[in-house]
């Protein structure tokens, strides 16, 4: 009899909750013999998940816009309870609550080394970087479950000071593992700063955590901009302006009506290569464009939003192969700076907490956390699929204070 | 009688040395009405023009690739002797010899406040950021000619500490004014520190500039790419390594055979939107992509080589808007950051004069300078053009000595 | 009969408001000479004083502890109307409401245009740096008066957007001439930044402004620490937590109490050379050497707070040259960074209008802004100086909103 | 028998060769107490050493300066080869030779993931940050030995990528361990750039490492001013220019002098708290109220040199507890940034080994690097004492080539 359960990927629009064996100290296979590493892992813990969220990454799988096999195991946002650690994990400890980033990443290389966590070396054959339950990532398990494996834990592990206090503010502190920091990575990377004029492109839970990220930096007018008017809402809700890119006239008038100037200081893209146009087709460069034409000269550009190098379901032969057509010169004209990637996240989560801790922050709010139990996790999938206003935390201990 | 002679573009292929009015302390017509200056200009002085340089961008005007029309002043290299000053230049004096930064600017609105020179608000109606000799950038007279007008004297001058020490090393600090600095900025935002390798597209001017920079900034490894011979064998006389990107198999093995990775710490695109494929005929994203290809994960792209916005001449409608076909998935998945747009030459040309006047640089040597006279200027654009690996530099007065 | 009025220095203790001439478009003659600058100001303006503030640096000199002569006029916090501008101010016109930097500036030298406006070369024979009204700065008239003159107008001046907006928010705008940007400066080199513990020793005005800054930035928790109960209700009254350094134990413990760590990430001393001892004596090293106790080992020390070159009025030889007893050993062995200076108010000024203009900064209410006359100024000097918890605004043409 | 021997302080200028236990994966009783961890070291490695370094520090304990008691062990400068490893060391293989920073870092708090590996949190019992052989640090053993373990060896080392290569280079490479890396940092953190002037107090072996890493960083001159002549000699064999502190006249008309103008850009102390004043006897503060008067307004001062909390041997009460008389005025007058504290090796020792790997830095021949065998080791001690050009090098093997 299996003792854990996950969420798998069934085919395009399905996932199940699943059993799996319970995990072990132990790296895949795969990634100790590409890696040179022991597949027994004194490093790692295992972690009673306390929490664990349903991503728009991994959106990108279910869609079926992957080469994810049926069967992939899901869910990289993760918070848990250490349970069992292994003999060199040297200061955490059984009982501790943790949040797990969601880049796997060793603390030993050269880019673990310059904080580029996101790019590590050392924990993926296929390319830097990895992350739990993601496809061509090394076959790390996901952690939409009940028991996951978090390896290196003493380096990826960021530990909650208080028990109680942890589990108060968990639907806040549950966006430390992806979210809020990537969120916030994306505002930091366009140079938000105080006073500062923000575009964020998209109004899903990254660009919500973008949006709330900008004003905690000082921002003093944050914009949204999305397709989704109940998104929209919820954007307003904590303090945004708000622009149906939808609707009616250029992006420019519409700041313009805002600022009294057609150009925001910073800008973020937090859509990312599924980005569509008004006509609702897709259209990959889209949002890339437009926060080119919207920001000013010297301006920077923070780029969280996911593009592959790979997208099998792509419109056409160079989405395909990650390739768009980029107005590259009109950013060139305004000397951009553009900023790409996975967010490291161990660079910002610590200050993040903080600011949960000490009631700064209200990501939770922000981004409409609602929680699930892991059986309704298939449910919250379809649900976020059609864009509903909401972050969905899966709950599978029913350890979430109500 | 006219008191000047300056080179005006006269047809696609073609410059030519025609007389033009001796400057005055006045801003152009247009400037003044859209920004709401003075046409007066008591910030301004005049320049005995001791040396001015054909650069790499007046040859896109010069091959009919832009809006330029016939009649168009060039020139935007600059150093030269102060004969005549407004009386609001406090700091410079008569008999100065100065460089002059290639971007006008006016040290006065928020991006100059900012050091970002290449975006000044308030010397272009068009847009952000401005050139003497320039189509589109507000009319202001081109310094390949006797003498000029350059505003904001005080701010926009670079005076040099001794006047016989700067004729003696003339040829080297002929190259503050544009592409040593820009050189270096590449150089720079690409990241290149102690120990880096560091790949350069291109081994025109520009790119030659950056891979001395880059050895200035420390890099253990220098790699220089193009197709053109002569050039690389140029790159090779100052310690680079070359790679003829027109040879042989890709480029990733190649940078593997001489640094025993496949990749470099930080690349530098010094070719722009005018790049060709090994075949010959234009790719203009093929460089964007190559330096994507071979930079590690977590590094960063100086991209000074020019994007525009607009290129009637392109080979496909949509480079004719400056939009490419770039394989930003890629970049993505390496967390790279780009940097893009015109050099701020303020920030850097300051300390690289101080390198060349003690004897840290030999930018006029790496670059292969060499020192024409106004009326053969038409030759040197010609023989520029064909790829010459050589450096040409004006010597309007015959000061610089031989 | 004279056209202007200025607070001047009579003695120790003691100030008065006299007449004085009107300014002229003209620099300080000895500025002049040192300069090689014209007395001709061709870049200046006259200004029509909207509002002015006592500061806790013309309280030095007031009581008797410079070299002031009695005649110093005084005033650098300055924000005013242009009512009159020289032949080359191209960019600021009459009519325009703006804040006026403390530093003096001429954004044409090598330190304007690396940022570094406290330390401009061209406007002090003395030494790098200067202020309206202060002493051994060159003779720059002061601005606690109903006119002065601003030099380099186009680079000091800060213009509002809207001239009514500015003065409904005049009370928060005046803050923007010297302490909010000099107390964010402060919290800024400190490293204050999403989630940090910042301590601010001093709860005067400059310590507010850093406190409140620290919350702009993103603190998790700010402490502000002082002898005078009053001002640390003040720091309390917006959110600060607060220690009276006089009572008890050792800060470490007070520290303790409130963070349960007995250190802050980032520590600022807003009180300078003056700083008193529990007992009351002065005790000129004691803040230094508190912050470098209290801050984690790789924390950053902000130290906007004065201290001087030499101190006529100090308790001892060492002090009166500006030679203090600092436990340095103490920072060393905490790899401390130590950011000493006057702050360059161009850097944050426009980031903090911004904030105050979107209502995301309450500078007037964090320090207690208190409107006067100028004929109350005199009163005003000695209220500050008994330690009241005011911010004191002269409004010396009655043009403040009640 | 023991399998081991090690450098020991035996009493006030005095040390020896004595026996010592093999080495064992196990960290210091005292360490695993006070920070929670397991004795036993899985993380951890035994090296046989290569080459080891006497250090300048090292001669504060043998002076009797510090509370060293006889018998500790020293020895922080070590380059060796893995001969044994722990089940956790997953990157690192026997035979791999590697550079050990001094530092002693865990990697996995959060000093460790902000860089700052000189203020390690989790290694030391007595205060942030640890050293191999050296008093108050947690009892690690000493490094001038033949054997030595080092914990977190995945994180602390730096492997060398071939061996031959390594050896061929290894007075170069021996020096990553400490000095190297120490300049660096001391001329990194003052600012050194493309073209700047730096002075560096001190021509010991840091203070030549600044000067050469000051040449790498893109100085365009660099003086070293010291007492000792011979050493003064070996800093001009590479390039510097230099100055006598004791000799004439005041050190800003050297400099001026040597530069045209009395400041330098860039200050590095390379002395520290056993700095003399002219006359030979201790003054403390003297280098570091110098490098106050001749840096320029804006400039930085990195002061890699020690200074200590408790100096028993100090000439006055004040300085026993590493308090000193500082001219901190005029600091403050200039702007001045100050950057205390060790040096975070692994933040520079991987660019500083590629400069070596590829012939940019000449560092051995920089601070004259003299092998010596082990037993040779008192008699280095005593020539390095008393002020020898040198940097000894031991080879407690006989494995470095002649």
């Amino acid at each position: 009899m299996a003792d854990n359960r996950v969420v798998v990927y069934k085919g395009p629009g399905e996932v199940a909750v699943e059993p799996i064996d319970y995990p072990k100290l132990e790296v895949p296979q795969e990634v100790a013999d590409a890696m040179g590493m022991t597949v027994a892992a004194p490093h790692a813990v295992i972690l009673k998940i306390v929490s664990t969220n349903i991503c728009g990454s991994d959106q990108h799988m279910v869609r079926g816009r992957t080469t994810a096999p049926v069967g992939q195991t899901l869910g990289h946002e993760i918070t848990g309870e250490v349970v069992e650690k292994g003999n060199d994990v040297q200061f955490i400890n059984e009982g501790d609550i943790c949040s797990v980033p969601f880049n796997i990443a060793c603390g030993r290389c050269r880019n673990c080394n310059e904080r580029l966590t996101g790019v590590c070396l050392n924990v993926n054959p296929a390319r830097a970087g990895s992350a739990y339950g993601y496809v061509d990532m090394g076959g790390w398990v996901g952690g939409q479950a009940e028991y996951v494996m978090v390896p290196f834990a003493d380096f990826n592990l960021l530990k909650f000071p208080d028990r109680d206090q942890a589990l108060e503010k968990i639907k806040d502190l549950t966006m430390l593992s992806d979210i809020f920091p990537t969120g916030y990575h994306g505002a930091y990377c366009a140079g938000t700063t105080t006073g500062s004029t923000v575009y964020v492109a998209g109004a899903g839970p990254v660009g919500l955590a973008a949006a709330h990220s900008a004003q905690l930096l000082g921002a003093a007018v944050v914009i949204v901009g999305d397709l989704n008017d109940e998104r929209l809402e919820q954007a307003r809700s904590f303090g945004c302006e708000t622009i149906n890119v939808g609707d009616g006239g250029p992006i420019e008038e519409k700041i313009n009506d805002i600022l009294g100037v057609p150009e925001v200081d910073c800008a973020v893209d937090a859509v990312g290569f599924e980005a569509s146009a008004k006509s609702g087709e897709e259209a990959p460069a889209v949002v890339l464009n437009q926060i080119q034409t919207i920001t000013r000269a010297g301006g920077r550009l923070g780029i969280p939003g996911l593009y592959v190098t790979g997208d099998p379901g792509a419109p056409d032969e160079d989405a395909k192969e990650g390739t768009l057509k980029i107005r590259f010169g009109l950013g060139w004209a305004k000397s951009h700076f553009f900023y790409t990637g996975q967010c490291p996240v161990k660079k910002y989560n610590r200050g993040l907490m903080m600011s949960i801790l000490h009631d700064k922050a209200q990501i939770a709010k922000a981004v409409n956390a609602t929680v699930i139990s892991l059986d309704d996790a298939p449910e919250g999938y379809k649900d976020f699929d059609k864009g509903a206003a909401k972050k969905y935390v899966i709950d599978p201990h029913g350890m979430i204070p109500a």
